[in-house]
């Protein structure tokens, strides 16, 4: 078990070396230089991140942290009741959800972490859709408008849950890894993380969610003002803040973040919500965002402002502001393709292929 | 064998029953309305191109023109010799190309039409990365900076190649089509039939190709000039503008879009060079555009003058600039995404989930 001081401790910058050599490689492929754009950034990413010129991308995973918010139970910052992450959760088990039919046809398998959802699971008849890893750290968060979400100790249980499934996955041969998310309220949460870490105003970071109406919006823009007023988080203190207004799911996301920094696991972001949680990763390791995907840009207006401050270009935008995955493990297809390229192509002297005039 | 005047004759608007269908199937899915964003378009597309809700697209296919240019043999607008064309030809046929490695990792076919390839094509020892057609007109155009690239009689069996080769697709049981090229000196090309159709300037709508330098570049946009002065296409004439200074495997392309459009294949363009052909075709059809997506964004300038004019927003923005398909190949990715979407996921009342509060 790699707990969060030690997986900081064992994070390095990409490997320069290793992105050399990859780099060496997709300059003597039949295309001209440079001509494959971003998926020849993946390949010198992977590179980068693995320390090995050309990493295999064969086993892919998406793990989906779940958890509940008190700030969603009390407030009404959701359109959606608290029982539908109970119930999407089933769906996930099922293998009926956006993530699942999306991740079957790109190649990817699913893991659920429980890291706090209120209601109980449903039964799910004959699925077999996601693993469920089921690591209840509180049944959801307290309502961080009162208070503090969490305390410090269920911070840390619900990060060591995120941290664990880095190490199943390694253990299990992943060699990518995308992370989603499903938690109502989660949007509210991730707002007011990321206004207390960039010092943005709640307005400017919360959006319509999975579709507020515009009296919904400002109960979500004046819970994020008041947890912050609350519960003054310090910017200079990531887990101090995750702990006042995050949430068990997202806490479990950083752990999955650090974790794959640490073991040199190319890790593929969703949308707002995984942003926020990188955002944390990051403010705890400088070397963390380099080693990040950002799958796709969400509609969510908060997740710009987080990819400008991971530095991060996504790789997709297509209007999506689903979660569960579904960005990431869309952007998943496009890395393996990377790969894919980078392993099946011929050098110009394999094809005998005439070199530039 | 479909004919030119026939496919045109044939095709129709897009199926509005078909798409409120699919709308309709979308809206009863377990997520939020439209937080799929284009993933959703996407399938109210399939829906409308080919007049049913929910088309299959199993089996999916890359056609490429290739052919050479006289412009490029002649005019050294190229950064790389015409044998290449033979040369990637060849590449395509042993599965080492960028669109054989990316098409192999989308469950993507591939077909190439020698429309007028100048050189032999080298022999391939035990490849079968792609089937091929030998369909040559001419060996490559003539040289459109001294008259007509083809002849009206060329221009007209140039397209009947495509024609054929979605009458083909079809009779193959085909349900998804990309289409891309292969043409050493075809974004020349390209910018002329670009020039010509939308009244832009050579130096707007002529870019650095597969890296041509500044002298090169200038060179270009000469030859652009030179082709459109010697031989005054006419914009309302698309199909006389196409033999004036278009190229064999863009009248291919030509028939190839307008045969999709007539059958009602759902074909996904590539970039600059396929987006040309798209412009032509629509020229001759106005309900041709809306049944086409376009991939991805191209850097070459010309091409995002191409999607203006068509109406299309690409589907991915990758800074690629090769063709050969492998814009199309990755976009047909997320047709595929869209289409699993559709199918796979459970309504809110299968999944016995809660609905909105």
């Amino acid at each position: 078990m790699t707990r969060l001081d030690e997986a900081l401790a064992a994070i390095r910058p990409l490997d320069g070396d290793a992105m050399a050599a990859a780099q060496d490689r997709l300059d003597h492929l039949t295309k001209p230089p440079g001509s494959l754009g971003r998926l020849e950034e993946l390949v010198a990413w992977l590179a980068g991140v693995t320390g090995t010129p050309a990493p295999a991308v064969g086993r892919r995973r998406v793990v989906i942290a779940a958890a509940d918010h008190g700030v969603a139970m009390r407030q009404q910052v959701s359109a959606w009741p608290s029982e539908v992450t109970a119930q999407m959760v089933a769906t996930f088990l099922a293998g009926r959800a956006a993530i699942s039919t999306i991740a079957a046809a790109g190649g990817v398998s699913i893991v659920v972490l429980d890291v706090g959802v209120v209601s109980p699971i449903p039964a799910v008849a004959g699925g077999a859709g996601a693993a469920l890893v089921s690591a209840r750290v509180r049944p959801g968060t307290a309502d961080f408008t009162a208070g503090p979400a969490m305390t410090a100790a269920e911070t840390t249980a619900a990060i060591q849950v995120g941290l664990d499934a880095v190490d199943r996955a390694v253990a299990d041969g992943v060699e990518l890894l995308g992370v989603g998310e499903m938690g109502i309220g989660n949007t509210t949460a991730a707002s007011a993380l990321v206004a207390a870490l960039t010092g943005r105003e709640p307005r400017e970071v919360t959006g319509r969610g999975t579709g507020v109406d515009d009296a919904g919006w400002s109960r979500k823009v004046d819970a994020v003002a008041r947890g912050l007023a609350v519960n003054r988080p310090g910017a200079g203190d990531p887990v101090g803040t995750l702990a006042a207004v995050g949430g068990l799911e997202i806490a479990a996301l950083v752990g999955l973040i650090v974790g794959a920094a640490a073991r040199g696991l190319p890790l593929v972001l969703d949308g707002f919500i995984t942003g926020a949680a990188a955002l944390v990763a990051s403010a705890l390791h400088p070397d963390v965002a380099p080693r990040l995907i950002a799958g796709h840009r969400s509609v969510e207006p908060g997740h710009a402002i987080v990819l400008e401050r991971l530095g991060l270009r996504p790789l997709l935008d297509l209007d999506m502001r689903l979660g569960e995955g579904t960005g990431a493990a869309l952007a998943m297809g496009l890395v393996a393709a990377a790969a894919a390229v980078r392993d099946g192509m011929a050098t110009f002297e394999e094809a005998a292929v005439s070199d530039r005039l």
